[in-house]
């Protein structure tokens, strides 16, 4: 029995998340399905991020164990092959078995797409957070500065949450902002701001949670210095909206070695 | 009774084309039934361009006539609030009598999409065709030059097309290509050709058709100088296959005064 970690790119539109579920079609299901499809035998897929329903993933990391002999080259396109369109599995290798995608050490890199009114949301409405009016980017950035570091974020984690430890450490938050955007091969005049955010680890909407509250300080709701205030509250009910999940990529997950 | 002209943008993958049919959900369909529900009345909505199933619209232009008194910014509002998400009317406008989208002279600029393989195509796939080979950009080129000016495309026309006249003035055909992809926010390493076509009208399936054609010169399979050939030849099967709709934008149109 081997281990083999794969690569995993998906536009989440159309799927309920990554965590398989009663009801609903899953990442993590139409993988199992996948490799229960090539090799024969079922075998539980492992994500390292479990993103929810509309979060799209650039590379999502995940493993399976398995008897299979084929080499890398050949399970990719086997299971591709056992796949929609819409999840397709870009890498896969051995590794070895102590691996853990979630539990092994990791940096996570997501980003978070926002759109302010233009004259052509339309093709980037199932990739952003349309906002309906003009945000105060420097504000926001001030806020941010607020949220880095080695910090307890219970004001950002979901009422469903279960971690028992609160602290994580953001290790990066970029704002970054522009007057167009850049679909394929147009530029449409839609001023856009993606925010990159990286830590050791997430708690449960921690990102979107995150989000909502800079967008509460970009809209003028909330001073920047009420980001330092939210975090010594320690209270959900204190920070901003769930962003939407359809502005949400896990773009990156880099293991220490 | 009024004329109004509007811009309509739309994502054509999950929808029958723009025109009518017994079976499936058209963009034209969708928009009649709009009118009739704000206005009350059924009212024809005329389009400039019948794109096929799963072509794309940036500034589709369509009319129709109503009895409706309100301004042109609650038209826009009241068709978008009847109208699925991946369809947009961008503008409505009051037009003289005798404008007709498709016969008052206009120039219409087309662009389609090709990407060439990549480790991120994903998220290109409903907007441009993935070619799995390299394609020779000069060859293309050379090619092209050869579909600029006033001719007769009967080697470019649908089997099914109607048009009793096959003489089409192509004013532009630029090819440019990108050894990346930026994606909203996101740069994806697949190299990118962007063909642009602007003519007086076209023949049904023309600009496919033309794609289809140059993909195979890229390719290797015909020379540039047989494009000359191919035109005077005037025979649909000595082209090159029908490129697939989803690479295909309209742009716009532009009404000459």
């Amino acid at each position: 029995m081997r281990q083999l970690k794969i690569i995993v790119q998906y536009d989440g539109t159309d799927f309920s998340g990554w965590l398989i579920q009663k009801k609903g079609t899953t990442i993590q299901g139409l993988l199992e399905h996948a490799v229960l499809t090539f090799t024969g035998k079922f075998s539980r897929v492992t994500g390292a991020s479990r993103t929810d329903a509309g979060v799209h993933a650039l590379e999502q990391v995940a493993s399976f164990r398995t008897l299979s002999s084929l080499d890398d080259h050949t399970i990719v396109r086997a299971l591709n092959a056992n796949l929609p369109l819409d999840i397709r599995v870009l890498h896969a290798e051995e590794v070895s078995d102590d691996f853990h995608p979630r539990y092994s050490p990791n940096n996570k890199t997501y980003s978070y797409m926002i759109t302010t009114q233009g004259p052509y949301s339309l093709f980037l409405r199932k990739y952003s957070w349309t906002v309906p009016y003009t945000l105060n980017i420097s504000a926001m950035k001030h806020a941010a500065e607020y949220l880095l570091g080695k910090q307890d974020y219970t004001s950002f984690r979901a009422a469903g949450c279960s971690s028992k430890n609160q602290i994580r450490e953001i290790t990066e938050l970029d704002i970054t902002s522009s007057g167009f955007v850049d679909f394929i091969g147009f530029r449409f005049n839609s001023p856009i701001i993606k925010i990159n955010i990286r830590a050791n680890a997430f708690l449960r909407h921690m990102v979107r949670n995150i989000v909502g509250t800079l967008v509460e300080t970009g809209g003028g709701k909330k001073s920047p210095e009420f980001m330092k205030e939210l975090i010594e509250l320690k209270d959900r009910r204190m920070a901003g909206q769930t962003a939407p999940a359809c502005g949400l990529f896990l773009e990156k997950i880099e293991y220490i070695k």
